[in-house]
């Protein structure tokens, strides 16, 4: 028996809860029972990154947990903003590395040309900007400015409605941007309410770390 | 237990070669345990597509082909240039449907945003028109016209060449455009020679179909 593809997955939010902080690698271990997901957090940073100071700040960090890691084939920057990826590529030049934004825009391209992109902040994800700039309708859910705003039935409400309005404003897809989204498990309920695919950041960066397994094999 | 994924295969090359008309399905299952793959191929086209041309003819044929599977979860039309995709979809709304283009070029987009494009043809297929029409580079190998020009060495030697070739152009990861070449496996002497990701596009088909698989779940 081959040993396991090992991925080492970075939270950039820092937490003492286990179950928050492992709460990633266990869904991409379920979706892809091939991987072995090994997590850990940044420090100091308990409010994960919701602006570019907050990304600018992690980057540093991101970078140090890459390299604390010993013996993975594979890192992954579990946040659809992808910080530290381009950093993390440049000193660890010999190992895949990716995060949940590229991958989720990858995955959104093949269902449609018109991407709704939905996620807590005003801005879109850098990798939206880079690879969607004209393809991208881009909205934040009233009233929701953290994931924990999602939690209530009312941030819930809000993001269905954001949903169809994504739709009637010409989405052919619904790309998450922000993977507390995923957390939550709201993609399901998203296409059950719009009838269009909505990818999700935390499968999507499970796909691609298949796909590198599946290369490697 | 769950019933497997069942998905139905159509192979655009008519053959009565068992080996080569499971081939795709085969490695689908390899790749992808989860999957149940069924196959069929168009009738009376036996040099499969290798011109619009041919494209044109084979298309009903893809859409009848289509019709004819009972009981599978989704569809796929093994061919670089999904032909009958779109057609397949308007008759059969309720289940998903790809090819090996749309999903090739997902999944390439994930790893750069210059293109190579190896096939076999010296026209792009249609999603690669459609989704990269100013991130591609398009190259044919030298002396190849059929996959069974990729058979010998000679045919090999040139599309390593090329592949070098696109990387000298800028390519900053290879598009495999002719699922023959999915076939003979080339994805990874590819990789090696050029130190490029390549994508491979019977790969793509699966990925994409355990991806619905497991938005389905």
């Amino acid at each position: 028996m081959n040993r396991k593809f090992k991925v080492g997955l970075i939270r950039v939010l820092t937490t003492e809860d286990e179950e928050v902080l492992q709460s990633h690698g266990k869904q991409i271990m379920e979706y892809f029972p091939e991987l072995e997901v090994v997590t850990k957090c940044i420090p100091d940073q308990y409010e994960g990154i919701h602006s570019p100071e907050l990304g600018e700040i992690a980057i540093p960090k991101i970078v140090e947990t890459a390299r604390s890691f010993t013996d993975v084939d594979m890192i992954i920057v579990s946040c659809a903003d992808d910080p530290g990826v381009a950093e993390i590529r440049k000193v660890l030049p010999d190992i895949p590395v990716t995060g949940g934004g590229e991958t989720t825009v990858a995955l959104a391209l093949k269902y449609g040309s018109r991407i709704g992109v939905l996620g807590i902040t005003d801005y879109a994800p850098q990798a939206y900007m880079r690879m969607i700039p004209e393809q991208m309708i881009l909205g934040r859910p009233e009233g929701v400015h953290s994931t924990l705003d999602l939690m209530t039935p009312e941030g819930k409400a809000s993001v269905l409605k954001l949903g169809m309005k994504l739709k009637e404003q010409g989405a052919e897809v619904i790309a998450l941007a922000c993977t507390g989204l995923a957390t939550i498990g709201i993609a399901k309920d998203l296409e059950k309410e719009t009838g269009l695919p909505v990818i999700d950041p935390v499968m999507a960066e499970g796909m691609f770390a298949y796909f590198e397994y599946l290369r490697k094999k």
